[in-house]
Parts: C-alpha cells; structure tokens; sequence
C-alpha cells in the first residue's frame, strides 16, 4: 500500500500526532495554510468521503469537530475552516478521505473565493438536472 | 428568528430546494462559487458545527455526501469540495450551521490557499499546545 496517511497511521513515517483512538487519527499537516492546520482521517483506507461507510464518515466528522473546537482554543484562533475534496480537480493529493481543520486568523489572508452573478433561470435549471440524479 | 436559512427552511423565502426530509435540507447557493455549488443545512437552528448535536451533524453530513455525489454526476464535475467555516475570520456569514457543496471543475481557477514552510520544532510545539486542550 502505497499511501502515505497509511503510512503515517502505522508509523511507518513519523508525524505530530495530536489524536488517536482505534478509527480515527489527527495530525499536523507539514505544510499548513494557517497556523495550526491539521488533518483528520479514518485509519481505514478510502480514496475519499464518496467511497467510505457513513459510520466511519460519522466517526471522522465528529472528531474533527472535537479537534477543532480545540485548535481554535489552544492557538487563539478566531474561527475554522474544515474542509474536504474529492478528486484531483478539487485540489486531492493523497487519496486517502481526510478532512483539512484550518484554524482562522482576523486578517490571516486567507481570501473566499469569488462568487458569481446567476439567474434565477440558470439555478433552477441547475437544480432541475441535480434533482433528477437525486431521484 | 432573524435567520435567513431558517427563512428557506420555513419556506418564507423561496429557493431552489434539491433535497428535503425532516432533517435537513439542501438549496443551490444564489451567489455560486462554481456551477453548482449547494449548501446544505439542518433543519434546526444552530450557529455552527460546534453549536451542534453529534447526531444532527452526522444526518447533515451524509445528507451532504449524497448530494455532493450526485451533483458531480449531474453536472459532469471532476469532483467537489465540502466545507464548513464557523466565525466571521473564517468567512461564516449566516450564523446556521451549513456545509458547502462546491463542485470542482479542471481549470475552474479556484486556488488552493498557499502553503508555508514550516520546522518540526514549530509543529511539535503547536501539537503539544493542542493536545493540552485535549486532554
């Protein structure tokens, strides 16, 4: 097994681990966006949240909302961010289901990205075609 | 109640619902960051994830996995991102709890916040302020 979350949770590869029970473990991202960003994920190997079972996804969420409750308190940080991506497009770079806390700061920097302008023609034609899928 | 989810929710203020059971709810986003782009939300009125019952969280955010899942299917996305911000400094405009469904598109020019460098002495540092709040 090639992934490298797999191998932090064997501790193959060493990291800040800042929680750990038998399903689910959190550690400091090397390459935080804010101070104090880190990572939850299922120790159970799934590419993403789409591929996992609901209760480990449950698992994993409310841990993370734990954690973060606790980043915000221990750096001082005025909010959070958490966060997942499926799919290359979407920023995923190791396919393993992890959930980003990203603690924020008043003027961290850190900008929205921007919205757009839409018609009430084009969302509801949008939510026409999202809810046959849904059927 | 001032809110305006709340408001979507009763139906006082209209949108364009993709999903709707006793729990939860999820509507197109007016101001979409991508085509597509959904919030999802509890029924009931919570300021944010942390403001919330585990078992609600747990219906939103598997709510959220399915509708995220179908929206990339409908709309032909290469993915998606979920997220949910608590506090002003994390961008958090309506004080409802909701997750964002923002699908992903190959050169939709949504960039990933910028990463910093940082030692592992910072890391162990900050993992060891964290881990105090955990205890």
């Amino acid at each position: 097994m090639d992934c490298v979350f797999c191998k932090i949770i064997c501790k193959e590869i060493p990291s800040d681990i800042i929680f750990e029970d038998d399903k689910v473990m959190a550690f400091m991202d090397i390459r935080p966006v804010s101070r104090g960003h880190a990572l939850v994920v299922p120790k159970e190997h799934k590419a993403d949240i789409v591929e996992t079972d609901d209760d480990v996804i449950s698992d994993t969420v409310l841990e993370a909302k734990k954690i973060a409750a606790a980043i915000q308190h221990a750096l001082h940080a005025d909010g959070f961010t958490i966060s997942t991506n499926r799919g290359e497009a979407a920023g995923q770079t190791v396919f393993h289901l992890h959930f980003h806390i990203i603690p924020r700061y008043r003027r961290d920097g850190l900008t929205a990205w921007p919205h757009q302008d839409t018609t009430p023609e084009t969302r509801s034609q949008i939510a026409a075609e999202i809810k046959k899928q849904l059927l």
